[in-house]
């Protein structure tokens, strides 16, 4: 049977929906009262939403290539499956912050979920300069439930395995991830670009040996380290949110990774909102706000994100770990004080690798393939590559000097330095 | 269609071999001249030597239950699949060190191998005091290519993650591994026991916290690395040996792993060997040996077992490495000086988890369910105990203390120190 044809326009899109009882159910019966919105955002997938009246969804479909670039860039549609298997776990572990799954039809690789459309992508919200009072206090719980319960902390290890073998055949997005984050941004690899007034820094950096072996141990890391079932994409622009709320989406690069990746996803593009303040601050039509104070927030953030994570994550290993005799951490052997003592070690260990991946992210935005708005809106080039510059700044810092790091104010503290 | 019965009898093993076609045609067709002998070793299978003239082959079984213990401790009848797949593996890799495949029949979870039956199994060898010239020169050979091939140093990340899935299944027996070496050596587990003598040191290392913390974090290792295709139980009892010829068996535990897994195995029983020399040295019927100057003679060959390994596993990195602009370490970016910086780092971590595994291995034989005969051999229950006490002072040193393990002479200082 020949694979159904890429869903990749609106009236595509209308006809693989029109027939699914979860989709009728949810938007009405009447199909001519619906409308639809192409939405894609991302470069790999064919999103729209479908509205009627009030109720509204998320369809999103997987061609069976990079949609940006079409078919000369096979891609697998596998990656929707692997999103769907996610978004179960998270919806098992952590319901408060992903979207409903309404439908999924595997065959048309196709997945519907719940529409956050009254919220805001994260990395829109830190440009704006929005006030997110509940970010770190949400993210950091998505964060300690995803990580802590899909790893060896809670879970068996018949059952952990079994979610590392879930997730093998993500492989090809591993190995995506690999390539455009940990190696391509440091030679100069078809469609690498930065922004004139970086070439000598980037010519700098094509020629430092300290900075590519610190990578490559980072990538080393990703491509050995099973800690945990991580989202594997959690930069800015796949977080959702307004004052309230905090909501994640595009789980397609989940895989049983290091957990560092996610957190360093986060943190490291909160530096880069961060760096890119003092070029929004003249940007012709940006809101008129202190800038300074508003960098020195997302600061804040990160600091806080990191030390409640860390605090519930614990909470979880006293609470909710693995109690079984052949556990990790079984009571058999460790008391309370013991667990703590493990886990000051393990939060000492993976805050370095939180660094290092924060660095590798903040990099390949800014010479790498795939761009961002925080530097892209800003239309002055010297102005951005000022920020630019400030950002790789720190980010060489992390990789390089990440064994330094030792509390999350050390992380904080380089930035501010780094100015 | 019912499950067929286990073959735990000569009888039932001849009737299981006896119409397959690679094994008459190993043997020949004539079954009434065949004469079969039971040789388990292990703890978990029947199995068989089967021999007709100067022809022979091993026969294993892999019933649904630990075999020295019965159907109250099931285990899976898959791990012979696994052992089957792995020695597939072997076989492409490093065919010089395992056994030839003789048949396989997957219903009856039945292994049929080349058979090594003029060589010793490397544990009694160094009971005996054997002289053993190519033994670190082999099997370092071995383990430089059965690691370096499987790794992501070879390997592109699709390539790699498929092999992680095709081991992925053999799960029980990782919870199997952890609970018998982590966690059941340093609490009353039951079936545990020691030698009469020890008791106020098992009772010590029960109360001792660092010693639990350290190996928890190695416990961690052995649960979240997966650097490579490793053995999975690679003591001495799976080491074959005689002057010439180092072969290695009973790849059944065998998963993707981490690589000081299987050094530290090896590195761990041979210092069991080292510390069990002097008790071996009045035992009755012992050979006349300079058992001092054997102890010594053992702790060269951990040397030279760790810097040949080192040596090979550079040289392939040099010459064998994954090529590809995406690779860990790709030419793109890392020239031979580079590589060569990447390596020493990447040995230096290694040798810390090799020492923390070693000294895992060692404790788990001494005061956990499984003994090793280098102890068990010493039949004076006072020098046992002294032997025994001597590997617990290394062990606790490579375990607790395996950060200050910078090199192989490191290791093997602390084991001389430690008298």
């Amino acid at each position: 049977m020949p694979a159904p044809p890429p869903i990749l326009t609106a009236d595509a899109m209308m006809a693989a929906l029109k027939d699914r009882p979860a989709v009728l159910d949810k938007l009405g019966p009447d199909t001519a009262q619906w409308t639809i919105t192409e939405v894609s955002d991302g470069n790999m997938n064919a999103v729209f939403r479908v509205q009627q009246g009030a109720q509204s969804v998320i369809a999103k479909h997987a061609p069976p290539f990079i949609r940006v670039i079409g078919k000369s860039w096979p891609f697998p549609q596998e990656r929707i499956h692997h999103e769907h298997a996610a978004l179960n776990h998270h919806q098992r572990l952590c319901p408060d912050y992903v979207p409903q799954i309404i439908d999924f039809n595997a065959d048309q690789a196709l997945l519907v979920t719940e529409d956050f459309r009254t919220l805001t992508i994260a990395r829109r919200a830190f440009i704006n300069g929005q006030s997110l009072p509940n970010f770190a206090d949400q993210l950091s719980d998505y964060l300690a439930r995803s990580l802590f319960f899909t790893s060896d902390f809670a879970l068996p290890t018949t059952e952990k395995k079994a979610l590392i073998g879930e997730f093998i055949g993500n492989a090809e997005l591993c190995a995506t991830t690999e390539a455009v984050i940990f190696n391509g941004p440091y030679w100069p690899a078809p469609l690498n670009r930065h922004t004139h007034g970086l070439e000598a820094q980037v010519a700098r950096i094509r020629q430092d040996e300290e900075w590519h072996l610190a990578t490559a141990a980072l990538n080393e890391v990703f491509r050995t380290k099973t800690e945990a079932l991580i989202h594997g994409d959690l930069h800015t622009g796949s977080i959702m949110v307004d004052a309230e709320t905090t909501k994640i989406i595009d789980g397609e690069w989940a895989f049983h990774g290091p957990m560092g990746f996610d957190l360093g996803a986060v943190i490291g593009n909160l530096l880069i909102a961060y760096a890119s303040q003092a070029g929004h601050a003249e940007q012709p039509g940006s809101a008129p706000l202190d800038r300074a104070a508003y960098a020195a927030w997302l600061l804040t953030v990160i600091e806080a994100l990191w030390t409640q994570f860390c605090q519930k994550f614990r909470a979880f290993a006293h609470e909710k770990r693995d109690q079984r005799d052949d556990a990790l951490l079984t009571p058999k052997l460790f008391d309370r004080a013991a667990v703590d003592r493990y886990l000051d070690q393990f939060f000492a260990g993976l805050l370095k690798d939180t660094a290092g991946f924060a660095g590798a992210k903040m990099t390949r935005r800014i010479i790498g393939i795939s761009h961002v708005e925080d530097f892209e809106d800003i239309s002055d080039e010297t102005r951005r590559a000022r920020c630019e510059t400030h950002a790789l700044a720190i980010a060489r810092q992390l990789v390089v000097n990440r064994d330094d790091i030792e509390t999350i104010t050390d992380l904080t503290a380089a930035a501010k330095r780094l100015v």
